[in-house]
């Protein structure tokens, strides 16, 4: 219990900004752990605005039963623009003091480490962050918890997408999330066999496009999906040059909101169950301002300074494999 | 093989109109049932399409081995508009007779059967109808093929959205398929409990909206999901005056062409082992112009001309027990 | 709220037996539509058990949220045989009118009717069957809640396993749910395209067996799927003859409980609307000893008695048409 | 095309062993791969069988798509005893030659891989190694092809089978594959929560479980998961001593072979196209006897004699964890 340092009495956790499948599995692993080193767990509700008005409740080990498979967040996040100001995050430090929570884990994405980070600099709580968003945009870790979960909902969809589109010998092109980056594009877009992958990192033009979906037509393709980060827009504009250009059918789904929910792949939880443990492990051995990551296959951690100082790369060969493999 | 008239040779087989999960199971179906009475199965490629431009492939029974849980359909089909011309429909009757058709299974939609109703009268092939669209507003039936499975996508989808509603207090809108009519999001939105279903059938105003929700909230919930058909049309305007009116966030997803694809639930596989079946044994005995249909829950059939003469009426009890059992 | 009668004021819910996916959307449903109309809702917990010891928690409308989508019981069940003692259901009678329950709604298969139909004859509360369980073999109604759901997670299932024996030329024995019936096993072979169905209700030779493999190869198939329900055994006896007779390598897989649970499906949670909300009208309406149930397509009762007193028969044309359309 | 060496004409391609989700993609992914760079590929049918019996199809472009999303291989596999010897291996040999194949890809387990190795001391051709099993029992390799698809599959029964415990109060036994290892086991049993998860790796008594099933039961749980490799064996006693010993009722669930089968994960799909990919890459660069493998989260690869020599190790901290994590 005691590692390297004062014993630590209380751990909170804070799930924050959108959610992500395997929050829950995720939120259990860390209170479990501090249960078995026998800390106690709190749970903060609603995301920072339960931070600011102190909506606290106990995370005993049986009260996080059952939820290891569910999506969305027991706790459940909001977005709190208002914790970007100063008083927002004083009042969260002295929510922290008036629980007596002496190590706190923030369960989100980038905004979420960013608030982590300043709220660190105002209380004596330690403070770790735990990457769970299906965007997996975090700058350090190789994989958030949530972006498995969201590939694998986007191609279950995309595949059935796919019978039609074969059927009726038409193009598909399917926004994905991302309205930034194209982490989830690339990935589904390679799992899937697009036939073309659009990602706000790089630049397209609509001739490009055409070009594109007609080698596939001259080498024998008489349908075809278009993978699309949602943030690349102009979907209306390429189905239409498909339809006059090629004279093919075109039609446009958004996979929406779906991707965002759902029970956790077995990856989601395991990256969950591990970034917990080590989260309450760090805590226990006095650390904070950490970020657990996934670096080289392994579970570690970096700052949360270094985490929020960087913007994490999408690794363009991804592109350029799916590109030769759709062929 | 010989039932009450002459004895059949070939019987032709065409999937038509939008694609349905179970079409592939149905063309199955009808090979295999014909090739147990010793009669010839052959299947026209893409729609009406194939019997306008006789492109024609054997359904021997390995032929169709292996489809009976394949979404879309390994025939193709179209949407053929050109097929309203009496000189196609001709064509077509000339296509059958080339290739020594005698009997026609048809696997569709209305349109389809419309298709079906007025090539009868061009040719001596007996044609029946088998009912096939996720719309399920096929006249005369309690069911059609791939409605099942349609549901089954959406209520995946839908509770994947809860997650996010729930661990963000929001209220969603949610598309589901339907242009003209509501029988898709009135079974969505009962079987995942929607707290509102629009349908076309009923005329809405935003402001009867913003009241269900606050009635709602009255009792306690504060996040909801609202299904509405796409014919529906108006997302936007609701969303915007959940923000405004009930200071809720309210968000838009759209399912879009997922919902026309992927493996036939069991109930769609039955179905279209039913209809398939007894669509060749009214062409063994020598019946023509019938539509295979489900009523009273049981598989018998109806004219072509009935069918194509109907509006298929939604039940609006549905709407009122969603309703009740929402609150 | 009073139709026929006294008005009831507080109805009473068990779930009795095995569970089955969609008990817990009929709780949700019997709930709600006892709130729709002014009436209290009660649980009792473990099934017959709650009752004998009175073990009861309020199902008001907030109390029910979020169950509809989820397998098992919320309220939990049991097997109980001690409950065809007098002596125990003189003690539920005695639970009932402690609590100032007048109506009771019991969830389960025919077992729990039996003991339903038994305390009503002890009890002046009215009581009403509500048909729910896996199996099928309720007399009187042509589906039970949870049916659907288990032939979908069998169906998915061996889909997966066909993968296998396409790959490596196999036979397999599928033993799915079924000890006394065949209702599962006819649905799921038919669905799968099983090569061949085994069910209790028609005896089986493992010549028979041979034969029809035998036939299978003959038409090209090097590879097959027996669908077998627990209850016929003897799937070590025809894995070793046709590994024998045929040469062919034979495997065995016993799907066993995943069967049980589970997301119920679209239409395990459609008949739960219908069924919860038909089961309130009837006891509003002052009727008791009723046996909810769909027959042709509808929902309607017939008395308890009645269900408790027939044999629900397997279609044996379901087996001839699976046989034809495998072939 | 030509890297560091001869230009390569023509790549074989087989799939040996048990079947894996995702060893379709990866016969995609070398087909594609190949055609990028100029280069045929052949097919091998059947396994080793197709390579002693030179059983050939090309493998273009056209003719491996709509594959990557099916499980099994279409290629088909067998268990293939006698390619231990010499002679059989020769025949391989003398099949490559004939083909003019002078580089062959080997998708498959550890046994394939042996079988690779002794391969390639017989033939000019250039031989790399593709791991794909669902048990992740190759050395050198963190992940397998089909292991990530096994677990999901896994845990979705699973979290069934839990309705049911929890509905029940009941203990359930769940065997799940792997016959000497426990990377599944430990796996699954992580990311389902099991109570109690045992591998052959670590001895067992049935005193041990008794009491780790009553300590869960001291701190509030009534009904348990015990995820058991199939390797372990002593399920029945297991459950007759939970019984017994401790009044609960106890059941058996043997998942079987579905967890062999279905359609590949995002992440089973990712690993098969990167694996395919390198294989060609190596190939293409002159390089043989090497085996691809994961090593730090990366695609590298390693020599087919170190593949086949070494042991993988279960991490048992994965144990230790899950443990906690359970409580």
């Amino acid at each position: 219990m005691v590692k390297g340092g004062l014993a630590l009495k209380r751990i909170g956790v804070v799930t924050s900004g959108g959610d992500a499948p395997g929050m829950n599995a995720a939120i259990r692993a860390v209170a479990r752990a501090a249960y078995c080193a026998g800390v106690d767990a709190l749970g903060f509700e609603h995301g920072w605005d339960g931070l600011i008005h102190n909506r606290a409740r106990s995370l005993g080990p049986r009260e996080v039963g059952g939820i290891l498979e569910l999506g969305g967040t027991v706790l459940q996040t909001c977005r709190c623009p208002q914790f970007k100001d100063v008083a927002s995050q004083k009042k969260a430090a002295e929510t922290l003091a008036a629980n007596k929570v002496d190590g706190l884990v923030v369960i989100g994405g980038d905004g979420s480490f960013r608030g982590a980070l300043a709220l660190s600099k105002l209380t004596p709580a330690k403070i770790v962050g735990i990457p769970a968003t299906i965007d997996n945009d975090v700058y350090g870790t190789d994989e958030t918890i949530g972006f498995d979960t969201a590939i694998n909902t986007a191609i279950g969809d995309i595949d059935k997408i796919r019978d039609t589109a074969v059927s009726l010998d038409r193009v598909f092109i399917v926004e994905v999330m991302g309205r930034q980056r194209g982490f989830l594009a690339a990935m589904i877009g390679l799992t899937v066999g697009a036939e073309l992958i659009l990602v706000p990192e790089v630049p397209y033009s609509v001739a490009g496009v055409i070009n594109a979906i007609r080698e596939h037509e001259a080498s024998g393709k008489r349908s075809g999906i278009i993978v699309a980060a949602e943030g690349v827009g102009g979907a209306r504009e390429i189905a239409e040059a498909i339809e006059r250009d090629l004279g093919l059918e075109a039609r446009i789904s958004i996979l929406g909101y779906a991707q965002r929910g759902g029970n956790p792949t077995a990856r989601s939880r395991y990256l969950a169950c591990e970034f917990g443990n080590h989260a309450v492990d760090l805590l226990l051995g006095g650390s904070g301002g950490r970020a657990v990551v996934l670096r080289d296959g392994r579970v570690t951690d970096i700052s949360l300074e270094e985490s929020c100082s960087g913007t994490k790369e999408l690794d363009l060969e991804l592109l350029t494999m799916a590109r030769c493999l759709s062929r």
